[in-house]
């Protein structure tokens, strides 16, 4: 069935205590709002509409960041959930599928869940998302009459009876798009905050005469975040379950709990992760790779067989083909090293491409800005770039050539040719005894405030 | 009312297994002495007296380099806590005010703790520090009758009745200076240890019709250390509560468990503090800055919107103004960087002064000690300097200046100008083949060992 | 009495999804048949035998490389354990001492327990190795008589009352090894998976009038791995004790969750070990030493007084002296580190020897690769290595010698010289403000595509 999604991300999250609006808060490198997107993409959806109020400039460019065909609905004043899904009627005018409601601060909810709601509507006009709440303390209560939701009912209106129900409301909610916008239209806000709540559209389904379903999914999947301390919680979530999937997928982790993985990240089978690495977005590593403890990836791709770390940092657009080697306290960025190339120590090697089994020694640094510009070094295959090379870009280095240790190279390099670029070496018999002496009653004068 | 603080930090803590005296042992990057010397600062103390005995030099240094004024008093025989308080009791001669004491190995007795036992002072002779126990074990009991506390009975004398009690004596205790020292003359140590107890003033008191009480706090607080495993668990409880005080004011921990405060951390709203992130003492983060993954920080102030790390080393008198970014492999220390100053990577700055706007280039150095003494880098505006410059210090840079990558720079440089420091780069074509082949013989030949 | 260790390590592990043979996985930096050796090395064996089955070549790698002696049978097909254990018959030809079967992925048998399974057998033929499980689930139950094993009840065998029972089959096993062969000669396979099982010794011992025994273990010592998740949780396991370990034995962990040990770790008293710290194999750390924040340490001894970090990175080879300093981002490998030297930012230090009291600047690389073979750098004491030196191996610096900061020293320097080896500074007035013009302009043309 087609499907439309309604994503709430208006609220100020005040309990955030911040100026960002709640659902740019990050899990996993990833907006709140994005997981939710993400979430619902599983229903390959013909609109994304999302409602913003609170900073909502930045949540929609969040939003469009993501996916480029986002709408966004503006809530100016916040009004109750019913009144957030009212502002995404304009843009669904005419639209005959399903809507479904979703939170951009709840961004747990599992594809396969969003899948048997879909599921559900052919039998029903109206499919809320329940779950067995553990401790159902204020949650509004899910009345079931078989598979028929009779009624949600709110915990401070619900009887005794009502309050021993377990299966709670979790506020997502799919219905035909007219049918959803209609229902809206009629819910009121004569209760005690004077907002519209979307749930009350269930009971007007059932006033119609028409049917409403609920459908259970893992507490779990519900965890909203309105607190940092929630944000926190959210994220000790998504990482516990993307180390366990990481394991059962062949990953070896030496100590999984140390192992920050990003949204998007893909690891092949039989990749070693050693302690304390983070992934950034935007990473793919396929098998049989070794990330070594303390690397931070972030936007690269790294091959089969390569090495990185410990201490390696990189950034996007790196590219490591198989059997590279990144060493420690190497930084890359735009950088595409070929295959058996090695940088092993203390570098930094930007907007660069390597090519086959070139050795890059330590302390070498590709120029790349010269305070106005970018600019892109070259080097050749099986080139040996001595320590200490400042390679000042734009420059090539030409294929089985060499640089000099502590030479700066600003003018291209010949293939097979050696450059070097530095002063002779120069002895000063007795010189450093006599420094030092100097020195030495230099600081006594000093110290004495002679000087 | 005015108030002595008595100290006792005699202890060898030999479950410590270990050469420094117990409370010099830290929890967050200070001592336990301060601590709880900070806890009692609280009630603004006209004198605080630390009672020192194992590694007495040491404890008094710990204890005078946090406050100079703290005055120490040895108690050269372990003859139990009545007897080190009346160490005391030669400093405070003739001190009016009331004396209170704590414990240098129990660091987390709160302030408002403290303030509610002088609060109580005011109906009572003595006052008690208790708490509820858990598990009650072999603490001594406190047994009430109202707030009237009747006498504080050690487990080994307690009968039934008295063991049911689970309102417990942390050892704090609180009276008049005079009267407490008038007291302690009278405790005997006619006991199985031979020591003469603290808590047997309580009796005296109450024998000559004084009136005593205890209040409660929490048994956390009261968590005493007696062997690195009690330290770390002191340490775990001190970072659990800081981490959640952290989220409580708006600060973003992406992964709160990986992160590590020292006692005296100050971090300001909607900063984010990224992975593996460890504080040393003195560091002041204003609002709206971001602290990426696997920074170490000690001494320092970073202002809004500054940006520091992955993997930056941020050492004591580093001052990071607005807008500053300080990237991977990065130290300073004693550096003063002004607005929108980059140093981006893999560069030591130290003993310096970087204007606004500079960009400092990969691999940059200060060199700052000529073997003997340490000299002065001043960098001024808007100024450029290259890859891999030395800045031998002393030496100044002036305005808009410019460093070729690969300087060594030991002249001042004047505004505007371009400084140059370098040989010319020579090409010696066809010469790396030959190197390779020259290289692989000489292998060729060391390794059948012909060399 | 004499021992021959057989050693299971056939099975490929499927569960693992791995391409390495899962004995072959590792726990704190050793592979799990490794600790299954070095349990059974208290037994001081005549012989040990490993059974390899899958991935035999590395598995007899794996093991050779950690004891020469260790012979190796092979299981080509896998028809269950005494099958297994029959394997390695023919290399205990002859052998009259006792043969004990352990199991390559079960790395945490305690040398203890073997000690007392030893002890067992001079009371009984038969000894087996037996835990009291919390949930005994589907292990095989062993049937005691007072001391006396009975049987070994398979659970699917096992009546109500069996079943009951909770004292469970590790399938460890101890008998003289002519015995062992013997009998397991006589075990059939007329079983549901066609298999022959080793615990069928027990009752054809016992038909034979022998005696058998079983001794309890902790069931922490009998954690199998089968899969990744099992494996991360023996690593946990692992470093939870190492870290108890190492606080009963005096060394400080500041934050003892975060530090990561080897199974071969040695950290003397005092020692300071500070957050986020990796050790690898084969490192000695001596009394009062300091490991600060995000060091890796691998095959390396440090001497006391020696501070390490943060971020420093020391390899093989490495021997640090006392009261010597490695700094942040400084990587040493086979490095000679004399007392007092010092090397404390940003440095490459491999295949070098620093004299006593020499000073390292920052950045300095020693330059010990030439693209073909490696090269030593000799460096005397009281040397001044300034900043950004390249010392081009094979180089020699004598003592109290001084090299320039940006120098590149190819040529060996004479004791008490200063060496220098750049070029000089060269300053062009107005240029970097001319510099910053043609380039802001070269971009505004680039931008609008003029270039």
């Amino acid at each position: 069935m087609s499907t439309a999604l309604i994503l709430l991300a208006a609220g100020q999250g005040s309990r955030m205590k911040s100026d960002l609006p709640k659902v740019l808060h990050q899990v996993a490198g990833a907006p709140l709002l994005v997981h939710a997107m993400k979430a619902g993409a599983v229903l390959d959806p013909d609109h994304t509409v999302v409602v913003a109020g609170h900073g909502a400039e930045a949540v929609s460019k969040a939003a469009q960041a993501h996916d480029e065909t986002a709408q966004i609905a503006i809530q100016s004043e916040q009004k109750g959930t019913a009144h957030a899904v009212a502002q995404a009627a304009p843009l669904l005018n005419g639209y005959e599928g399903d809507a479904i409601v979703l939170y951009g601060d709840t961004p747990f909810i599992r594809p396969e869940t969003l899948a048997r709601m879909a599921e559900a509507r052919k039998a029903h006009d109206v499919v809320v998302l329940g779950f067995e709440a553990a401790d159902p303390g204020r949650y509004g209560r899910l009345k079931m009459s078989g598979d028929a939701l009779q009624a949600i009912v709110e915990f401070k209106d619900a009887d005794e009876d009502e309050r021993a129900i377990t299966f709670c409301n979790s506020g997502v909610i799919c219905a035909a798009a007219p049918l959803l916008f209609d229902l809206i239209s009629k819910v009121g806000n004569d209760n005690a905050s004077g907002e519209y709540y979307l749930t009350d559209i269930v009971g007007l389904a059932r006033s119609q005469g028409l049917s409403a379903t609920a459908i259970a999914c893992d507490e779990a999947e519900t965890m909203g975040v309105n607190s940092r301390t929630d944000l926190a919680r959210a994220e000790a979530a998504f990482q516990a379950r993307a180390r366990a999937a990481a394991l059962d997928n062949g990953v070896t982790l030496t100590c999984p709990e140390t192992v920050h993985f990003a949204h998007d990240t893909h690891v092949g089978r039989d990749t070693v992760i050693e302690q304390n690495v983070v992934f950034g977005p935007g990473v793919t590593i396929e098998s049989g790779a070794h990330i070594r403890a303390f690397s931070h990836l972030e936007g690269c791709h790294v091959a089969r067989g390569a090495t990185v770390g410990p201490y390696a940092r990189l950034r996007p657009g790196t590219e490591l083909a198989e059997n590279t080697r990144i060493g420690n306290f190497v930084e890359t960025k735009n950088a595409i090293i070929d295959t058996g190339a090695k940088v092993n120590h203390l570098s930094y090697i930007g907007d660069a491409h390597l090519g086959e089994e070139t050795n890059v020694g330590a302390g070498t640094i590709t120029c790349n800005y010269d305070g106005v510009m970018k600019h892109q070094t070259e080097v050749g295959k099986r080139v040996f770039i001595g320590s200490s090379t400042m390679l000042v870009a734009p420059v090539k280095v030409g294929d089985e050539a060499m640089t000099a240790s502590g030479s700066v190279i600003t003018k291209d390099v010949a293939e097979g040719a050696l450059a070097i670029a530095r002063g002779p070496q120069v002895e000063k018999p007795g010189m450093a005894r006599k420094l030092f002496e100097i020195l030495k009653s230099n600081k006594a004068k000093r110290d004495k405030g002679v000087k």
